[in-house]
């Protein structure tokens, strides 16, 4: 197994070491894998309590949790999922990945297996990099946050949602990759619905989290690759069941 | 390779009901795994600036850059590893495992993959769970400490270090490995050499670091399970050499 992450902390290199060559492109291949370029998303205004803690209770149905604005009455309307934006945008689940795509530029990149490489990690916390990733049939979408949730250290959080209910986000398995200066970090688990609330996410620290010095360490020329992906989760279900 | 991660996972499940079984031993065996129950070690004197920010410059030689008492004339003598204990043994590199397990009753397991069971999470910090390991010929120290490196805000670190040089650390990886509630968390890195200081890495951050909701999610009735295996790390010297 270790001789396979290996393998893949190689392909990380050549990845750092190609993007170089390409700086000007936003999506590249390297070594088989496909890289998408991820530039920072600042914002002013950083909308930190739009979410309520009702995410829980809607676990099992398709209720949408964050109501940052005016009650939504539809329960079928989910809010802009978009972090970092105080975006008043609300419609059905069907049309979030169209609304983050032409309303806020969300790149969404195809494949099981992609690298997602942040750019200008050095920039100020709050700042976001998000990408849409589709495959095995879904949409997810892949946030990387600096947030200093402690005064003055900055840390990075990274998580997956899956575009669609809660019960549709059982069924799937991610796994985030950093592999650079000789260490690893893996981070595995199960996405979490739009329909609940990434900054809930990752104020519970239920993600992948780097502070600082790790970040520096993974990074290069500011630049940070992570490894993404994403399987059908089978065997935890037959786990649960026992 | 997502499935031997997820056969590991039902492996400390198996572990956490074993331990049930259990409590009075310190050492047993489940699912063919070697599991050692580790006790935290709780001091009120807590020795931060024992080491100096010397150990950079002694990367490939053997001079102990920890002079936390008086200044050290014979280069060849070590101070006390002990995490948290004000010991003021000092020691050739070849009798420290001695001193440890004597003087501070620290346990040795033998074995290349191991799980390490620390009880008791919930006390406060700072507090250390510590472990030697022996295995391809040479013995390690597993060292797990809760710390508030943000004040209300304790944290959980976990790192290795070998008893030798950092010359001989260069040939090793260990793999740290947490497995629960259908998340996973991995960190592979080269082992430090004791002759460095295991204060300064947990400082530097790095090492596996876990936020206390992490750590909790990863819990079973207090106790934290982490994989720990250790292999040789040829083909990161290869890697070096392109």
């Amino acid at each position: 197994m270790l001789f396979f992450t290996q393998c893949f902390g190689a392909v990380l290199d050549l990845i750092h070491l190609r993007f170089q060559h390409y700086k000007a492109k936003r999506v590249f291949s390297a070594a088989g894998q496909l890289v998408c370029v991820v530039n920072p998303t600042h914002s002013l205004k950083y909308v930190s309590n739009r979410c309520t803690a009702a995410q829980v209770s809607t676990e099992q149905g398709g209720l949408p949790p964050c109501h940052h604005h005016e009650a939504v009455h539809d329960p079928q309307l989910v809010p802009c999922t978009c972090p970092l934006f105080s975006c008043q945008w609300e419609g059905h689940l069907e049309v979030v990945v169209s609304h983050l795509r032409q309303t806020h530029h969300i790149n969404i990149l195809q494949g099981a297996e992609i690298v997602f490489l942040a750019t200008d990690m050095h920039l100020p916390a709050p700042t976001d990099w998000i990408i849409m990733h589709s495959c095995l049939g879904h949409q997810f979408l892949l946030v990387l946050r600096k947030q200093e949730k402690y005064e003055g250290h900055p840390q990075f959080f990274a998580t997956m949602m899956l575009i669609g209910t809660p019960t549709q986000a059982d069924n799937f398995t991610y796994r985030l990759e950093l592999n650079r200066n000789q260490r690893r970090l893996k981070w595995e688990a199960t996405p979490r619905s739009v329909l609940e609330c990434v900054d809930s996410v990752i104020s519970d620290g239920d993600c992948l989290v780097l502070n600082t010095s790790l970040a520096q360490l993974f990074s290069d020329n500011g630049s940070l690759a992570i490894g993404i992906a994403i399987t059908t989760s089978k065997v935890h279900n037959a786990e649960a069941e026992i």
